[in-house]
């Protein structure tokens, strides 16, 4: 399976305000992360400083995924399941599961 | 060894200005990225999709962080292994690609 | 949710004959290579030579665990999630992902 | 570049017995980890108890790929450096350590 065309555009059941705006939280956060790096390069600071920053947004982004891949099997795949379509979608889940951890 | 202080403030070269150029562009366009993601969420764009947008930045950040890193052997770690004190550098390399490659 | 106690012992759907031993050929295969690299290094190989090699063992081992996964989605979380009680499984699925992206 | 064709065949400095002993007696307790593995598998022991194993495993090559990098940068890179040839031997480097940091 290749991931040029998704199952579906939306989640099968629609994030509320909340869910989107600790998404949203946490993404802000990471994006000054990144920015902080920029000033760090203009600064010319110390390449391993630097390196443990891109280390800490890595792992920050790794959490935001694990939040969306959990929060995608706990309803858009399980909808699946429960009306007995999971294949399909449980392939989709390992291809970007794949893609994700390289 | 804890990567709790570094063994230099700043490159034992200075980055030119090129240099610095080169990195914050990169760095520019995964903060666009993240914020691409954030308009994604707020869209609620399918859970897959927006993994497949995490799994690009996480390549682009690992891309900077292996050219910082190249950076890094070819001026700090050859300085300090030219000038007969590799091993503290080396150790502390080894440290950052740990963290990094988790 | 800590993985020091697993909701089972076994999987919810027994693997057959033929699965076990799919699995079981490419663990023998990777145990090949394991053995294969000892002998590069009691030849004194090259560092980069056996990096790679590792590499690829590295590969492969992440391949078997994203078929252990797949099999496990598509019959353990699916018959937990099909019997109303797929929040707890899948806790423990994402809980074992995030070690082994590690 | 590609990593199809070695800078060299040994290590610039040989290894020594007591370091080959070490890596090998790693490698040979990775091999025991995988064969036990096939036991799991045989006696159809529960996914995420295996997937647990694995990632194990996973942790213990990537201890070994790191020593085994670490004393390529102590020796072969340094050595190279030191005789003011170190950029190519930096670019293998940076390629082995992509690779093996997917």
């Amino acid at each position: 399976m290749k991931l040029d065309n998704f199952l579906h555009d939306h989640p099968t059941t629609p994030r509320s305000k909340d869910e989107k705006q600790a998404v949203i939280n946490r993404l802000k956060r990471i994006e000054g992360q990144v920015r902080g790096i920029q000033k760090m390069v203009e600064e010319d600071r110390y390449c391993v400083d630097i390196l443990v920053q891109l280390s800490a947004i890595n792992a920050a982004l790794k959490k935001v995924g694990f939040s969306v891949t959990e929060r995608h099997i706990k309803h858009c795949v399980s909808d699946a399941i429960k009306s007995g379509e999971g294949n399909e979608t449980i392939e989709e889940l390992m291809e970007v599961m794949k893609q994700f951890s390289k």
